[in-house]
């Protein structure tokens, strides 16, 4: 089973969505237990019981398989707005924050952006993450009762501003750890959004 | 000169300067060119023309030393302030943007990161310089006008906005290269602000 030959045999067969499962388990779990750095191919592979090739054939690299490994739970942050905006925003940064606090999540993304540093053509790459709230955010604001949330700004700088402070309180400890901070993240938001 | 027994006999010793200073280049130099991945203590020594020793007597780790050439460039972000608030925040950001864009330091950061998400003890290491331009940012708005910066607000929260924006546009590029971005962060930090 685990020589190529029979793998390629056995394309578009629901073996494969099994392997591919099976990979992406086995990936999380060890950026979990020993980072981005000994999630390896390899080491992969092995545990989860394929070989390289067949790993190879589904990912063109590892930095492929890791961003399928973090992207899907973070656009996966659902917060139906219920027209609360303080309640919703702060809802919807708690769910952000705990999608990124996974352990799978928080080995890869520095790692990530470092190899997106190192390549400069992969750099658009965690986009395709990033992007992915950013509609349930513009329906939160949408839900909004008139008058809290200024029609001229633009939803998108409003989340790029979001985006900066989760991402700083999630990786940057002492921005972190300091008390209430989320809440005062959500009130200086509530702030920039409100009509002049 | 090279051997360690020369090394120590030379402590203290004007020269222990210069062979930090030449280091220091050496390792930025390579970040720049190599990435943080290609900038290893072996190949510092050989550009810097020490023997590893000689760098790990001063440094206990490429981490730390990689620290030192990252986070000193950060913290001389000077921007002495005007008591115009807008025009003062600009400039700030401006500063802190290029300062964070040396092809060492965009190397360096996101592999700061991941090396402190694997080591967690080592997390607290880049608040040395993420808090260095704290000082200079509290100077700005101390010296805004009556009026525009509300006093029941911290300044750490809000810096803590700026720096979330700053680096979310430096490290993750659809969110950067979106036209006028700088112009609205400082907008966006500025209704922030306002009194209420």
């Amino acid at each position: 089973v685990n020589s190529p030959g029979a793998e390629i045999r056995q394309r578009g067969r629901p073996r494969d969505a099994d392997i591919d499962a099976r990979v992406l388990t086995a990936a999380r779990e060890l950026l979990a237990e020993a980072g981005f750095a000994g999630a390896t191919i390899q080491a992969i592979a092995q545990r989860a019981g394929v070989q390289p090739p067949a790993i190879y054939r589904r990912w063109a690299n590892r930095v492929q398989l890791v961003e399928e490994c973090v992207f899907p739970g973070l656009s996966e942050v659902a917060v139906l707005p219920t027209g609360d905006l303080e309640a919703d925003l702060r809802r919807f940064i708690a769910a952000y924050r705990e999608a990124l606090a996974q352990p799978h999540a928080m080995a890869a993304l520095p790692a990530l952006v470092a190899a997106y540093q190192a390549t400069p053509d992969a750099r658009m790459r965690p986009e395709r993450g990033f992007r992915s709230a950013r509609p349930q955010f513009r329906a939160i604001l949408e839900a909004a009762p008139a008058g809290q949330v200024d029609a001229a700004l633009d939803p998108e700088d409003l989340f790029d501003l979001l985006l900066g402070a989760v991402l700083c309180r999630t990786f940057i400890l002492s921005v972190g750890v300091r008390a209430g901070a989320p809440d005062r993240t959500v009130e200086l938001l509530l702030r920039a959004m409100r009509p002049s």
